[in-house]
């Protein structure tokens, strides 16, 4: 029944995860003589920078997500497994997946990041991040449930509460998901309710370090800083959160009293250096060589958020999109050549610029020494978004509903979905039983 | 901060449910001097009959589902609130939800109905029903585990036991799900797998009665069985399911071993005899009064899958959408007539027509003598459809999609998700644990 007849020469090429820097492997394989093997826990591919419209009811998840099989369709060497890798047996060539073990010549981890909390992993349950399909529709939900609380909510105190947002980390995302959150009260929202106004509602971003979006210029930062002000944004720099419950945040001193908390501050990658026994930095990321391959295993390689790569003048490489695309396709590259005998020189990163938006019609833009912001930083930024979506049809569909959305001011997708009968409870105590509710939905 | 001031003399009406009947009758005391409160469980209207779509990875939930607020923000004497009903206290003319006591002059129950299992309850975990947005979407993680799942198997018996799927029950959602599901395997996931071939799944569909739609002249049964047959779909007529489990099903003496069931046989309204301890028939649903009220109760109305209502010539109308919507607006007329001292002649049901799709382009309708089959009746079953659906977005994103997957042959939102650790294990017994894995995911 197969049609990738494996000839015992064939070199069999593993790749683990179908994010950006796997599948850039992937099709940088596409018609070489291996045999490849991606695995993912996820049946889909998932455009992450769009996540937080998702989280804030503007997008479908389907609309930034497809389907790994169909996107390495034509790529007849590749197959996809669905599992969840477990570990790596490096002295055996095997990768660990749910009781089976699937054998490699070169293997590629490209397993990405999760949310860190720097040691306060109890403040997970209070302070939800964004980085999965479920992450965004389980924040879509709290966020929609908070209003639907104070609408019905005796208590002026915790109907305040209720309708309190703070996200903490003032990177893209956090700025991302407070403009998106004060758009949605203040206008998809303002007219649906008739004892609560959701235009009061109170929209806080904290961020330790001294500015928004450290990885741009300090003008784009303050025109960032007064876009979200605009909106009705309360920004807070130099702030660090000292604790989280379920009754909000403290910074410092100072309590904010909130039922929505959002963790945008902090990445932690993925478990790809506890499985090689191999050094990582602090953040988790595997140190790698100069061709992105594991120190003492040179068939192994770690791309993306899963790699710590630093740039000549000694600048870690960020965890975006780019970046881990460049390293998948540099990796492809690396093992044709090495099929020829060949070597590549090392792996060089060519920064083209970086974007952020701020609601629904403005954002910043920066490429080299080229700065830009406002609306045609927005429009910039949505024909980017919309460029690189993979697959026409999400394209279509992103792009219509970003018209729609932009016209009307209107949130399509705001489904609560997915409870159970502690729909309540959840959002006045998201520890109450087993800290997320028993639930069967799903996106 | 409430618009909605309720004056002493303002009558109260209360609607529970936000389907087709309670969102007609919220719209037909839409500016009257009645305050109205519409309840619902879930903050979405939605539009049933496209729900096997979301099933079997055709459309996405928010393109089916509106948010209610939305849809009746234009109301302004009527208010929403998110909750679930748990009883009424009659003597009282108190609606319980939540801990909360809503008291109300006139009642409106437009509860609908959840599937039955004709007194075989453990049936449910094996063979799962299609009523909300979250049946669908556990439906659809549970169809497209069922071929990955089949990918990695290496026992050829158990290969083969997931990939058969038999549909109980020929009616509307029996014919249009087992159509969806042949063309899911047999054309969009048919180049996606290396290992299985996805066109060799089997469909079968299993109907007690001596034929399809029993609700159509039987021309359109032969009709749409020779359809079915043609998507490579196996028919069964008079063959009565006598045992569900984890393995297949039973019918009669002969034994069809499937992982994936799905339960299309059999409604049961929902607890609104109970809550009122009136009369019902088997089904559950409530004997009503010509004029839609409850025996005794002047003041309280049961309409849609609820109520109980014979035609003149004895047949009990259909639980479709036509029916819940015409008695949603006849009931509002009745309270507005009865406000200025009048009354109403009994309700009359107006059927123009039914309908029924089978596959991509093939559809059986049926008005009044007039009957239609083949591309023509689809065209009209697809602008029917469109027509009806709630609010210009979801339209464009519905026809816009379509397009789509009838040009290409593609499913975009084949998207496995609101998956824990559990996940292969899911098909394989979803039994296991509490029955259906805790998951955190939504549409």
């Amino acid at each position: 029944m197969s049609d990738v007849e494996l000839s015992k020469s064939q070199r069999r090429v593993v790749i683990i995860g179908a994010g950006f820097g796997g599948l850039s492997a992937a099709w940088g394989l596409r018609d070489s003589a291996f045999a490849v093997t991606l695995i993912d826990q996820h049946n889909y591919h998932l455009f992450q920078p769009l996540l937080y419209q998702v989280a804030t009811a503007a997008l479908s998840p389907a609309d930034i997500a497809g389907p790994v099989r169909s996107v390495v369709r034509d790529c007849r060497n590749v197959s996809v497994i669905l599992a969840q890798v477990s570990g790596i047996d490096v002295a055996r060539n095997e990768v660990l997946a749910e009781g089976r073990r699937i054998p490699f010549d070169d293997l590629i981890i490209a397993t990405g990041a999760r949310h860190a909390y720097f040691g306060h992993d109890d403040w997970a349950a209070y302070a939800p991040g964004l980085k999965t399909i479920d992450d965004a529709t389980y924040l879509r939900r709290r966020i929609l449930l908070a209003f639907e609380k104070a609408e019905t909510e005796p208590d002026a105190a915790e109907r305040r509460r209720l309708m309190n947002f703070v996200i903490v980390g003032g990177g893209a995302t956090g700025v991302e998901m407070a403009g998106a959150i004060a758009e949605l009260a203040k206008r998809a929202l303002a007219a649906d309710f008739r004892v609560i106004d959701p235009r009061s509602a109170r929209v806080i971003l904290v961020e330790a370090g001294p500015r928004l979006l450290p990885a741009f210029d300090a003008s784009l930062s303050t025109a960032a800083a007064r876009s979200l002000q605009s909106l009705g944004v309360e920004v807070r720099v130099g702030a660090s959160v000292t604790e989280v419950d379920s009754g909000g945040v403290s910074v410092g001193q100072e309590r904010i009293e909130a039922r929505t908390v959002v963790w945008a501050a902090g990445v932690m990658a993925s478990g790809a250096g506890r499985w090689l026994g191999t050094e990582t930095d602090r953040a988790g990321r595997v140190i790698v060589n100069d061709d992105l391959s594991v120190p003492g295993h040179p068939n192994i390689f770690a791309i993306g958020d899963t790699a710590h790569v630093a740039t000549k003048t000694g600048d870690l490489l960020p965890g975006v999109a780019p970046v881990a695309k460049q390293q998948g396709k540099y990796v492809a590259k690396l093992l044709r050549a090495r099929l020829e005998g060949k070597t590549l020189p090392p792996f060089r990163y060519r920064d083209y610029g970086s974007l952020a938006t701020i609601g629904r019609k403005r954002a910043v833009v920066q490429i080299g020494h080229f700065k830009m912001k406002g609306f045609l930083a927005w429009v910039l930024w949505s024909v980017a978004h919309i460029y690189f979506l993979i697959g026409f049809r999400n394209r279509l569909a992103v792009a219509l509903h970003w018209l729609w959305n932009y016209v009307t001011f209107q949130r399509g997708t705001r489904l609560i979905t997915g409870v159970s009968g502690s729909r309540m409870e959840e959002v006045a105590d998201p520890r109450r039983g087993t800290g997320r509710p028993p639930l069967r939905g799903a996106a």
